[in-house]
């Protein structure tokens, strides 16, 4: 039997096979937390190819990784062992025609996010999927990690929207699930569970996506409101009023508002007054037909007959608009430029958001007194980015990162909610999870990876920890 | 050891354990072509009884049948060997309070679909599934087969409307995954998974469901359309202008109108032109400041003067309403009225909806000419009731059922679509399964029945072929 490396450089061709340097932005992830040096870096050119890989790797006993935009935040891209193959789709990059009469397009796994939306734009069509990293993120590790974004809330997750699925399976078989149908019901849901396995299964090299007809019209309110029950409120009242508009429902607070301000000259605040919460509404529609604007001005004006809303103003131009939503896009940077900070991705039931806030802080304050607070993130599904910055003058969270992590994950498993809402396991959470789901889960999940890939090959130590 | 009969009677009591003739109406299916009497019929009270029962078959070697209402279509939900107990969840019917402010509510498994929108009613939310059986069809049912309906193009499909589950495994170990978020990326998506594992991985004991705000006002209308063309076009350009608002979008046609008008004397229509194809049209809105009638209007002259649309009413009450509802709800009714027929559970791409129709028609009628097509279904997803009754003056197929099956199924397989888009498999379509599906594809949904249930016995022969 030859060497697997050169086995696998013959087959790809200089192309499709990366060593050296030339493989080096492929092998740490993007928190630079996680990869051990792999044997190479395979990019393969089509479907066929990925299966050849896939089976070189298993009769070599190699484990093979596979790897999108290698944006994801819990490092479940990368390698953990030498005897590794990183399998990156980024050469997979056709973009099919749409089916606007379908409302479906077929796509390689290696298309990134915004050539996609790009792609569809001229054809009045959009795929609902926006997140910070839709620059670099690529389909297949959307799939991945079920990804949700913004509009999660109104068109659901990737799941929701994965139709039909290709996959290369752990033994190299090609599965081929391209059905361009929302109704298949023809046996076990496995384009459903592929969505957010991580790469523990198989290898997505194509996709069946669903699309929606891009709204006519559109408008936007920047809201001060009292206080997060307000918020919580307000929303319910926007989903009951409005529900069928909603294309973004996003809060922060005053502290990421004030970190943004602080580190970036350029950003402008332009409500008169300052709140606790702030919320960015956005209402869209297909039929121009729709008062939208109507619409939003009498939500807002209920919100402050109640007093839930103290401040707001509808964006005038598609420029204001910009500067509305930078405020809410900026809160990551803002915080990042204020120094060391601590990343929660979780989510609550929406109608507990208010409650989740008052027991994060008591808890993050009895753990370090003084810790900043700075939750962002989805009103519309919960999901809450609850990031910390050190108390002011500090510089450090005193060792306290795990106490804080395990605490917040306590506390949103009592409230039916997850400490793992949008980024996944990785390899970051699995102990997380091992400690906060139960053992009847964690079995059937293990059972499950064990049935797909009884040698262990396909992302080892990923979601599941390695047998 | 006790025989299993009298341990489960004892420990179940005279409310839970049905034999004889008070075990009779769970034995056969609903469209009585399966069922082998069992040992007996559970009705478990709550769900640690379900274990209990659970692990008492698999100490005595009994397969475990999940049953819901019993208004399956594929046979699903009966017994196929006499050393089986019918585990029937119709004694766990708990509602629990809906969260407005969250969008869930938590369900037993035993509720009936239609006790749930009577619950839900007067607190102005709804469960956004319908579908023809929801007086008898059970939550737990609707789960197993991830039921569809009229409103998944909108709202989504079980697996889409199920935020928590609480399985008993066929180990009869409790999975308690009744968390309350959208958002939850902590391993692999086991709550889709069960929807449409038509309880061959375990008993769905209770869920946590997403719930919608009830629309404030609706519009609906009848049309006649040109061909099947006309309404593929014309339900694009809805779904463009209109698509927020589409709360139905069904069609039928002319052969099933004419057999509903022959059977049922009280039923009326009210157009003045007859056509080929029919639309049911039903837009809602959240908001009373939204102009639906003018929107519906407008939508109506567009497809007038683009030839698409013959003849079209808007209800102008709300009895009209339910006359127009009536039209399509009737198509199963009268044509069952009409003797024997076929019917075939099929899903396309709703944009290859006219081609099917054209290639079914040129297939069936080689097949047994003069045979009568009587489609019918949800133009929005592409969901066909492809349904046939014999030529005129014949009273059967010809045996001709198999034939007019595989042809189909092999035909909507070719264009991506689904010979079993809502009903599941069941015992009935697992050799279509076979034939059209890949071994691929096989494989995998054998692995994984075999990793959650290794000795088979839940719901044995379903879905799977049993090992």
């Amino acid at each position: 039997m030859n060497d697997p490396v050169t086995t696998l450089s013959e087959i790809l061709g200089p192309k499709g096979w990366l060593s050296g340097t030339d493989a080096e932005p492929y092998l740490r992830d993007w928190l630079n937390r996680y990869g051990v040096t792999p044997l190479g870096v395979a990019r393969p050119a089509n479907t066929t190819e990925v299966a050849t890989v896939v089976k070189a790797c298993r009769e070599a006993g190699l484990a093979v990784i596979p790897q999108g935009g290698n944006t994801g935040l819990c490092g479940g891209a990368v390698a953990d062992r030498p005897n590794a193959v990183i399998v990156s789709l980024s050469r997979m990059t056709a973009i099919g025609e749409p089916d606007p009469e379908s409302g479906s397009i077929l796509v390689d796994a290696g298309v990134v996010l915004a050539a996609l939306h790009e792609a569809l734009e001229p054809h009045g069509l959009m795929f609902p999927m926006h997140l910070g990293a839709e620059g670099s993120a690529r389909i297949g590790g959307l799939i991945g990690t079920n990804a949700g974004g913004s509009q999660a809330f109104r068109y659901g997750m990737m799941q929701d929207l994965v139709l039909g699925l290709e996959v290369v399976t752990p033994d190299g078989a090609v599965w081929d699930g391209l059905r361009a149908v929302q109704k298949d019901n023809a046996g076990y849901q496995l384009r459903k569970l592929y969505c957010g396995a991580e790469g523990t299964l198989g290898v997505v090299t194509r996709a069946v996506l669903r699309l929606y007809p891009t709204p006519k019209q559109r408008a936007s309110a920047l809201l001060v409101v009292s206080d997060f029950a307000a918020a919580v409120s307000f929303g319910a009242f926007l989903r009951d009023e409005a529900g069928e508009f909603l294309a973004g429902l996003e809060f922060f607070s005053d502290v990421g508002l004030a970190l943004a301000l602080k580190h970036l000259p350029d950003l402008a605040y332009q409500l008169e007054t300052r709140g606790d919460v702030y919320l960015l509404v956005e209402v869209a529609s297909g039929s121009p037909r729709v008062p939208l604007d109507e619409i939003l001005n009498s939500a807002l004006e209920w919100g402050m007959e109640q007093g839930l809303v103290v401040d707001g103003a509808l964006a005038n131009s598609g420029a204001q608009r910009e500067q509305f939503w930078r405020l809410r896009e900026e809160q990551p940077e803002g915080q990042r430029l204020e120094g060391e900070q601590l990343k929660h991705d979780i989510s609550v039931p929406p109608g507990a958001i208010a409650r989740f806030i008052e027991a994060g802080a008591k808890l993050c304050s009895d753990i370090l007194p003084g810790v900043r607070m700075n939750p962002f993130g989805h009103l519309g599904d919960g999901n809450i980015h609850y990031n910390l910055s050190p108390p002011e003058g500090r510089a450090d969270f005193d060792g306290k990162a795990t106490a804080f992590a395990e605490a917040l994950a306590a506390l949103v498993t009592g409230m039916g909610g997850s400490f793992a809402a949008e980024h996944g396991l990785g390899r970051a959470k699995i102990a997380m999870a091992e400690r906060n789901r139960s053992q009847a889960e964690r079995a059937l999940m293990a059972r499950l990876k064990d049935a797909f890939d009884p040698l262990g090959t396909m992302n080892p130590g990923v979601l599941v920890r390695a047998g």
